[in-house]
């Protein structure tokens, strides 16, 4: 009952997620969502688009979550006819996120050992629907009072498919596999 | 303009607030709001029972904040006659929490430095409406990418008047300053 309900609600957004994803395919394009982001990086429009790479910031005005449209009204400012792999780049909260499909092939989570080993049983929602999880800032993990495999039960009791990647951007450690498995991913898709 | 819709969306919330700010008044309550909670503390609610101190569950049902009639209806599970100082602790993001009054003298955030020196720029809404900044685990500062004099120009470029307490839970460094000035406040008060 309770799904009949959000499903009505989320329709529209659906709808137009939808209509996204018709789009990316048509245009051969793979794309990801990173529904958390916790690395400081405000910057990261700026440092992309000077690699060349097109990049588009999407404001949200204040919305705690992107929806479908925000994004549909940002595709035309990208050349998806030359685009292999979008990531789109959601709002950093570990709920509000979880409920809204953009036409994303790909959920990833980035989450921060920092942030406690607690996070999957305090969010099940969010750790429940991602396809890929990455934990970054595993250099830090001597340092702090997280249990790796109390984490890894948490979030395999909740989905036992999830790939995961743990990750430490810092020292490089780990971010090899990451790139691998997208690319091996892309080429099979 | 927009002022004035958000104003009447919350009219409903803002009411019970203000019940629930009535009743802290009347009972001699302090009370507190941690708007953001970081720390892997999930068994919080049972380690503050086993120090004899009384403590409430509040399920959001999976939404992403308090609001003020979920912690109206919380109360009377609480011995507010005994009590000088209560905490209401809020969903662990930036974001939603923000608008929603609950009642609370006083708005506290708990930053943590792993999360990057860039929160305040990127969460100028949440930053700006606190009291209260604790910025915890700076026992890991030297070892993160985080210029604290940027952090503390983006926070007082939005709140001149928040009390700054960097803190580290782990090491109890600055701890006794912030209960200090917690103490010290309850007695002017």
């Amino acid at each position: 009952m309770k799904v009949q309900i959000v499903k009505d609600i989320l329709s529209a957004n659906e709808q137009i997620a939808q209509e996204n994803r018709r789009l990316f395919d048509e245009k051969g394009v793979d794309d990801i969502v990173a529904g958390n982001r916790r690395s400081s990086e405000h910057t990261r429009e700026y440092a992309i688009a000077r690699l060349g790479i097109p990049a588009v910031q999407i404001n949200t005005g204040g919305a705690c979550h992107l929806d479908a449209n925000m994004v549909c009204v940002a595709l035309p400012r990208l050349p998806l006819d030359e685009t292999d792999l979008l990531f789109i780049e959601n709002v950093g909260n570990l709920i509000c996120p979880t409920n809204f499909a953009l036409g994303e092939h790909l959920k990833v989570i980035v989450a921060s050992s920092p942030e406690g080993d607690d996070k999957p049983y305090k969010y099940p929602g969010m750790f429940s629907v991602v396809d890929v999880l990455v934990l970054n800032k595993v250099d830090l993990l001597p340092l702090l009072q997280f249990d790796l495999d109390y984490f890894r039960r948490g979030v395999e009791a909740l989905n036992p498919d999830v790939a995961f990647f743990p990750m430490s951007c810092k020292t490089g450690e780990g971010v090899q596999e990451w790139i691998d498995w997208l690319v091996e991913r892309c080429r099979a898709g």
